[in-house]
């Protein structure tokens, strides 16, 4: 629009714009503002301890229960055995404050302090989500564990603040990654801001939520010092359901891993690929289809068949789907192998996924068909491939693998030891 | 939540949700509705045409006024001297139906048809905004040249059709790919479907915007069965500027490529970047900071600098700030170069800008600085690096370097007689 002004007319405007009056009558006009906070990245500032003992602190962005699934739930089972018996320990919670829900079965009993409280020994959390306001008290012995990419961000900028505050070398930053977080994003500041945790120059232990995924990073380039990684076990209680199983009769149940509110589960596609299925393969009106996950609207398909929503199973109904089932069909796009295709084959579904860089599913199982382009077509295709056994008969019988998948029960953090004597919190072997 | 039920309750839950009264009072309740259309993949579909001869078809997502610069001008550019002087010629707008807007000027004069009427021979533009409900006439010569990666989701869906239904092999698909589109998305269903498109198993040939972006896609190892690239010229105007000039005073005056609405450029992090070297370099104070791009409301600095936002410049103005312009600040998450960090430097401003994957602009000039790991931190260290000389003086006088970083004018589309040949509407040489 300025293009058509003459430069005195442009020159004044530029004037105008400057006046907080005419700011104020912009944005009620609807010229954007600039936003330029990024809410994750608000600074988490230190200040002076005067407590001097090595100290494990896990930076988490909440322990609300209804958030305490998934990623939180692994980091607390790690560090829960990190810290060992440490008598001084402290979650530190940098997104949600505390507001007197139930606490997680590892933290339970322990006090809850808010950051502005004097420091103390002894285990605790500290509350700080409203971290603008409020200062976290570090000592020169306090290690810190981050567990999200923004928790890693501000530990980075803790670090640095502790050598130069206390005369010492950068303490080792211990790193839980249990996905390439930059996909999140679009290519954006936020993914270069993710990205710029895993190019932290100072010393860096990654922890990595399966080697598959240490695998990806290191391709990658990044530089951690020292990694380790473990590897997923299978739930307990669907482990003792499939230890009776040999042989399971399959129906003719499809089961989806259906989260519409995760874009990496690529919801829309799997539903367009049982669409598209729906719409080829008269046999697929004969079929169950559930969607498991999270709870959405059922979803009619051509020919009559339907996407009936069963939101997050219990796990002894999830352990009698998986058991059922004929059919799976999960995607993730994450360098993550992620549980449900691999729960899935380990019950005899026949699982359609998809690659994802370093990650080829289909090499594990004969149960995985793990798919290079994922269309609608291609899903289709796959799934009228691996459904015709049950157009000549309404089950299938599978005789399951005594081999499992995951990794034998306790064995996931055989690394940890190591990891704490490296980081000073036990002598040398 | 049902969890908590036992499964009786389940049940009755289960049958509940079938019924459409309960459908309907679930959605009115709030829960998620099953939100699977990808409206850019709404199927294009095709009707036989009685019109025989090779003709080309440009898939463009829109012609409107407002939307016509950068890519969408590139394609126009592109197929105009792709289609030569041929007399049978459509654009296709897959997006936005024409509703009387001027025409570009590579389109002028040509008539404006609904995808409804009748197929002809001659030149026009083909509305089809609203293709669920209307077809495009498809004749057995019908070459399609696709732009955005929708068009070419779409375009990949035709070709197969006219294959099966005049009894050809599939004609090659021209893409014209100007960015790794899947990259605006996060993991995702989107991200998949954009990717799929690069790997299309038919013939498709791919010109690229710039070798670097070509290099990008062999280097992740997209099946195009051939390839071509051209490189950016630099806008007649400012050539006609940077011509005159041979040595410049430079100002102490930073101009950042500002657009709040193009993640890929990064703007929250260009701004906190500014921030950070305004808090770190009391000389901040004494610059001018420009932002140019988009329109925003101009934002405040720690020690009293100001960012100014300027918009969309004229190529006048532009051409002025990039003549006085010391330092620049342009950010681009892309394997694309993008033109204002060359712009930038050719005429002398020291650029700070970002590598990308394949991309290092670093190494075509002396005036480029590109960051391997972009933080706040890293930007605000550069800038004040870059702006040492201007502490002693108010004027740094800078001798442009007389060979160009951009192509020479005319000579971008040189393949182009190679591609008519190849497609069949030159006879060979």
């Amino acid at each position: 629009m300025t293009e058509a002004l003459g430069p005195f007319l442009r020159r004044a405007l530029r004037w105008a714009r400057r006046r907080p009056a005419v700011q104020a009558a912009a944005a009620h006009l609807g010229l954007p503002s600039a936003e330029v906070d990024i809410p994750e990245v608000t600074p988490l500032q230190a200040r002076a301890s005067s407590f001097g003992r090595p100290r494990l602190n896990l930076l988490l962005p909440t322990i609300r229960p209804s958030h305490v699934f998934g990623g939180i739930s692994t980091a607390l089972h790690f560090f829960d055995r990190l810290k060992a018996s440490d008598a001084d320990v402290r979650v530190i919670l940098t997104d949600h404050d505390w507001r007197g829900e139930p606490l997680p079965a590892a933290l339970a009993g322990w006090p809850v302090r808010d950051a502005g409280d004097e420091d103390a020994p002894g285990r605790c959390i500290v509350s700080l989500g409203d971290r603008a306001s409020r200062t976290l008290a570090v000592g020169p012995g306090d290690l810190f564990v981050a567990t999200a990419w923004w928790t890693a961000y501000n530990a980075q900028r803790l670090v640095p603040w502790q050598a130069a505050h206390y005369g010492l070398a950068p303490r080792p930053l211990v790193y839980l990654v249990q996905d390439h977080e930059p996909g999140f994003y679009p290519l954006s500041s936020r993914y270069l801001l993710a990205r710029s945790t895993y190019e932290y120059p100072q010393p860096m232990v990654g922890v990595f939520n399966t080697g598959l995924l240490r695998d990806f990073f290191v391709g990658a380039g990044y530089p951690f010092a020292a990694s380790h990684a473990f590897e997923p076990e299978l739930n307990p209680q669907l482990a003792a359901v499939r230890q009776g199983l040999r042989r399971v009769d399959k129906e003719r149940l499809l089961i989806l891993y259906g989260r519409p509110g995760v874009p990496r589960n690529a919801f829309e596609l799997v539903i367009q690929g049982v669409r598209a299925w729906a719409a080829r393969d008269p046999s697929a009106a004969q079929w169950r289809i559930e969607s498991l996950g999270e709870a959405h609207q059922d979803i009619a398909l051509p020919g009559g068949a339907r996407i009936t929503s069963r939101g997050k199973l219990s796990l002894d109904d999830y352990a009698q789907a998986l058991t059922r089932a004929g059919l799976g069909l999960s995607l993730m796009l994450s360098p993550h192998p992620s549980y449900p295709p691999l729960e899935m084959a380990e019950f005899g579904v026949q699982v359609v996924t998809n690659r994802h860089e370093n990650k080829d599913l289909g090499a594990r199982s004969p149960c995985i068909h793990s798919l290079g382009s994922v269309t609608p077509e291609t899903l289709a295709a796959e799934l009228e491939r691996l459904a015709a056994p049950w157009r000549a008969a309404d089950r299938v019988a599978v005789d399951l693998d005594a081999a499992s998948l995951f990794a034998a029960p306790g064995t996931a953090f055989h690394f940890i030891p190591d990891l704490r004597r490296a980081l000073g919190l036990d002598p040398a072997a």
